[in-house]
């Protein structure tokens, strides 16, 4: 047997308080990090941070097989040209898209619809994990839910201007002469805002997964410019920051579809400028083994 | 005063004990955490999963603008067609772009380089975010290192069907009829291995963001497969599972690039077939507001 001084009591009580103390610390450590993990990345749009669960299940899967169980293997014989027509084809396509520039300045002509089907339909042949064709072109023409979409851009684009971005991105942003007055969403004819479905649905309702959506979309909106390079009409490709949710919701899209680029599209005006920028030359970009 | 039994001391003991294990837990939960989160996503590539601090400062600025700070403007006046030709092109390239499918029997005949090198200048055409450029395209001609790359290939295709994969998994790839044979990775005379390149370097040898590189470079593939389909060449779009790393290791490409795809060029063989799918219709993809 032996006796408890006051001082050990003491001593033990300040132990257990400490021990207490610092279990809660950590608990509380783990519940706040993730939010303090979201508020030091303000450059990542909020509506895909909403949706990890969505994206941690869009890859799957190596080969885009198409998913249809039953279908027909049918023989194929695409079109072959000569070698001397293969390269001038080539020659003359890579012309083509080479002249294209982002253009920022639209004049607010009107240009054919039927064009623009053809190049929505163009991009509609794109590739796709599982064959699951993962995207929605939305046409607005409507003045009005153009100029809507616009305050919607035009005020979040503020907001990231001024506070929700870091000292590190008001530099970057610094450099590119730019602010958030974006004046083409007004006079474009048409702009085209390209949603990816992040998951779909099976005949049971139950969510099907959309493997690859997001590379599946951005190939589709690269068939997409080249397209509407081949029509003479141009465009800027722009990825509207933190405006997925609200600009969805404008034009009643579904939660399953989130926006991934707009293209204000139309004729250069007459006034149009780009930067006298150079491409990489094709040594730069290309290595053969 | 008052004096501790032998009881009481155990009583203390206990809680002290109790509490440390507590404590201790909540640590080791804390670095569990991210590897439990790790292995119930079998499907998303390992080497990209390695690199979450890069994918996280990826996504910045919503406008692609270049990053040069003094560069000229210059004023940009680019080719303008009647609507009727603009139409009928918009049309013709539609048709051209409707042929294109996923080829995966292709002939062993050699292609013309000078071809491969005009579409990668086209896909060199694409937008990127800042214009950042971030493609480097491995054109692979070496019989060799080919078979290198399907042993590697196969290799992980046979971990990942075998072993990696849930239930989910097993079921759809069952569904495709699939195995892990990529036979075309021997027989097709080129391959097109796309890396994209999650930073780059500064003068000073700093990191340097390049923003949304992922969806620059998906977009520069969609050029690369419109590039192929008019020069009369066929390709099927894969993303090797896993393969990543070994195969950047193989072609000697620095740690900021990761493997995108992998694209096996040629023509396609005599006895080539396609599943016979169908696309969804214009109302289905497009909505006009």
């Amino acid at each position: 047997m032996f006796s408890l001084t006051p001082v050990l009591v003491a001593v033990v009580c300040i132990l257990i308080v400490w021990i207490f103390k610092n279990a809660d610390r950590n608990v509380e450590k783990q519940a706040r990090e993730p939010r303090a993990r979201a508020e030091s990345r303000p450059w990542v749009d909020e509506d895909l941070r909403d949706c990890t669960d969505l994206h941690e299940g869009e890859e799957d899967a190596d080969e885009w097989h198409q998913s249809e169980e039953t279908v027909d293997h049918i023989p194929f014989c695409p079109t072959r040209y000569s070698e001397e027509e293969m390269v001038k084809r080539s020659q003359e396509f890579y012309a083509l898209l080479n002249q294209r520039r982002s253009v920022r300045f639209l004049s607010n002509e009107q240009i054919p619809m039927e064009v623009i089907e053809n190049v929505i339909r163009a991009a509609g042949t794109s590739p796709s994990g599982a064959h699951t064709e993962p995207w929605t072109f939305v046409v607005v023409k409507d003045p009005e839910v153009k100029h809507r979409i616009r305050e919607i851009i035009e005020e979040e684009e503020e907001i990231n201007y001024t506070r929700r971005m870091g000292n590190r991105w008001v530099t970057d942003v610094k450099k590119l002469r730019t602010n958030w007055i974006k004046e083409y969403l007004d006079t474009a004819p048409v702009l085209i805002l390209i949603f990816k479905q992040v998951h779909g649905f099976v005949e049971t309702g139950k969510k099907k997964v959309h493997y690859y959506n997001e590379i599946s979309v951005s190939i589709s909106c690269g068939l997409l410019l080249a397209a509407l390079q081949n029509a003479g009409l141009v465009t800027v490709t722009t990825t509207p920051l933190n405006c997925g949710p609200r600009l969805r919701v404008l034009l009643s899209r579904p939660t399953n579809e989130k926006l991934l680029m707009l293209l204000p599209v139309g004729y250069a005006s007459k006034e149009a400028t780009v930067p006298d920028l150079r491409r990489k030359p094709l040594e730069q970009i290309m290595v053969t083994v």
